[in-house]
């Protein structure tokens, strides 16, 4: 800061704005034609020019690239039509898979999706990963993973598959760039080179791989797909045994400063409150985390996956079980302040629940919309239509790492690694299973 | 959502990329060539075209082109050097003034600042907002504008001066689009159009008006001058008789859907808490707000500026009047709590505290500091260096407010609206001084 002579303070405009450059150009077309036909499922070159405003050169040439890829092929195959600006083309992706996977403290997840979008396969397991600690949990990972591969290429494992990336959602505090989990403290796991060991688990695999809080790829699966796709401005807030936020604001994730955005289990929504896992107390975690919900009312043990753990707390509160009921009330006008608190911070369209709250919703959606009518500051909704509650359950996170990986073939389409033969699951899950 | 044969999710990846067009890169151009100057102070036209990447042909068309709306002049005067490449240049910017303003519960302000951000004027004076109501409220504020363009105009005032914008602070939601005051509850305003009311009350003068909640604007203020200017996520959290947030991600305001983000003040942090002025128990500005830091204080009545009410209770504490101090160790600490949880749930780089607490600062900054420490979940620095006084005190957000309308110059130079000359205060407050 600058000071004048007469004291006043001296302002610098600093931004300044970005240009772009050719090669840049290129590959945005590249992506603008493939997103095309993604959107679209079907078109000719012809429409394909008309929707994205190229030119119709430029989007054959684009094409040919995309055809050579083998990213993008021609469905109308009649003889005299081939190649030809009338011919149909459609995405060719069923070869191309990206794989999305979870650790949590008490279960494993992987998915399989392919270029479409669409979900190939899934496996879900239990583990203790705060036992197993990061070697032995990146081993049993790596295991499922080429379990699920094998699971969503069947029969035509023989052609091969190109993996486009490797995406792996963590409950904590990621520096994704370095692929170092910062503090997961409810797997007590801190400083943790999780990128690496991925690495030499998957030697066998060419594909990128990304890891990240679970909650910022649940938030990313939620605005890729299901009932608020598109919608730019989303918090996702997953309930397990911590309590984490993926906020995206413009569609893009807000990952503050060194990855720390997002903390919301560890807002303080009561100074009186009980003694959170992370030594303080009145975390909003303390209060909606699947422990603290469980414990008095004499959950099953930490051994089990939670929708397991929450089989008999359902089970009673169907049976009509009082303090139960009173229970699941009081958690949902805890989970409600703090959502009102993140609305009135945030302003986001929507706040969408994921992982426990998704089998409780019936149970505790009322006082939930209760306490947001009563807390939200203001709002052009009704307050209820604020919060939702997840169709993916429990495997937000993998999709959304999985949905990840996909979006960043069709970002840079020719980045593509090549086919890799799938016979069996260990020649995925390589160096994992062996050393 | 499409379900595809097999029940499982399809997904679609709908973000589209934008493209820019030609008159679009002219615009960017011209701005790129503005805000270079207002950087580097002066320059060739050669040294734009280095420092920019533009060729020197596209800078000297440029330059012409701002050269004849006079916001650059040439400055190396030498006869046989005029024109020439080697020329150099400087922002001729001295007659492009911008109003800054605010409205709060218990003061208007008016700051006036020339294209090269520096400030030239500012005026503050008592109002009662609440009892004068927003039409005599407006009134006031147009006269108090009048009078600070002429304090900044001074002597030059024949030679006329562009209003290149006016921006106006309000403590509440603000649909700023619309240029309506959605909710200003410490001040009583409701729906009120106050974008159509300064329009009439500003009638002589043919510039942009916008309105925005006034902690948007002090976060915009801090982003472009003094101590953190250029950090680029940032929250400015405004204490007045209400207590808002300005949230900066990646160098722009979250708004959130509707104006809706930002509103801290309403954060509940103790269920128990105190009654709040909004009817809820336990806010945020239930604890830290103006009034509900002095009320038990037996503190000056609402007629008063800010920074006249608190001067009883500093002097008591310089004192060492244990009462006030405790307070004051306790105002801290709530401050701190608050701080904490903006910090887990957005990760900035820095909070920024304006208004009242920058007068407090030495008295409270021990206890928000031993609160960071104790409630941040997770830092790289020191939780001391998570937060920060403003150097604007209470002209935060009209500071903001006039390099908003500055920064609109910047990116749209050829819109800066035709001189108009300045003779006494309401030839600018023409209408408002008049009906």
């Amino acid at each position: 800061m600058a000071v004048t002579p007469h004291g006043r303070t001296q302002t610098t405009l600093v931004v300044m704005p970005r240009r772009a450059d050719s090669s840049e150009v290129r590959r945005n077309n590249l992506e603008v034609v493939l997103r095309q036909l993604a959107m679209s499922k079907t078109a000719s070159r012809a429409e394909i020019a008309s929707a994205t405003g190229l030119t119709r050169a430029t989007v054959s040439r684009l094409v040919a690239e995309l055809l050579e890829l083998r990213l993008v092929r021609e469905s109308g195959r009649a003889g005299n039509q081939l190649g030809r600006p009338g011919t149909r083309l459609e995405l060719d992706g069923r070869h191309v898979l990206a794989i999305g996977a979870e650790i949590n403290v008490d279960a494993i997840t992987a998915v399989v999706h392919d270029l479409s979008g669409a979900e190939r396969a899934r496996r879900r397991h239990a583990v203790d990963a705060a036992g197993l600690g990061p070697e032995l949990s990146v081993r049993r990972l790596a295991e499922l993973c080429g379990q699920t591969v094998a699971d969503a290429v069947g029969p035509e494992s023989s052609a091969g598959v190109s993996i486009a990336g490797i995406g792996v959602a963590i409950p904590g505090i990621v520096d994704s760039p370095r692929g170092v989990i910062v503090d997961a403290p409810n797997m007590r796991w801190r400083e943790v080179p999780l990128g690496l060991m991925l690495r030499g688990a998957f030697a066998g695999l060419d594909a990128p791989i990304v890891v990240d809080n679970d909650a910022n790829f649940g938030a990313l699966a939620e605005y890729w797909c299901g009932p608020y796709a598109g919608t730019a401005n989303l918090v996702y807030i997953i309930g397990e045994v911590g309590i984490g936020g993926g906020i995206l604001v413009g569609g893009r994730l807000l990952l503050g400063d060194g990855g720390r955005a997002g903390e919301v289990g560890h807002m303080c929504v009561d100074p009186n409150g009980p003694l959170c896992g992370c030594g303080r107390r009145g975390c909003w975690e303390a209060l909606v985390g699947l422990n603290a919900f469980l414990r008095p009312l004499g959950g099953s043990s930490d051994a089990h996956r939670p929708e397991i753990r929450v089989k008999p707390v359902l089970k009673r509160a169907m049976q009509g079980d009082r303090r139960v009921l009173d229970a699941l009330d009081s958690l949902g006008a805890w989970i409600g302040l703090g959502v009102a608190n993140i609305v009135n911070v945030l302003g986001p369209e929507i706040v969408i629940l994921g992982g426990y709250f998704t089998d409780l919703a019936e149970w505790i959606l009322p006082s939930i919309h209760r306490t947001l009518r009563e807390r939200v500051m203001i709002v052009r909704q009704p307050a209820d239509q604020l919060v939702a509650v997840s169709t993916l359950a429990f495997r937000g996170a993998a999709v959304g790492a999985a949905l990840h990986a996909i979006d960043g073939v069709m970002s840079n389409p020719s980045r593509v690694p090549p086919p890799v033969p799938v016979l069996e699951p260990h020649a995925i899950a390589h160096a994992g299973a062996h050393r």
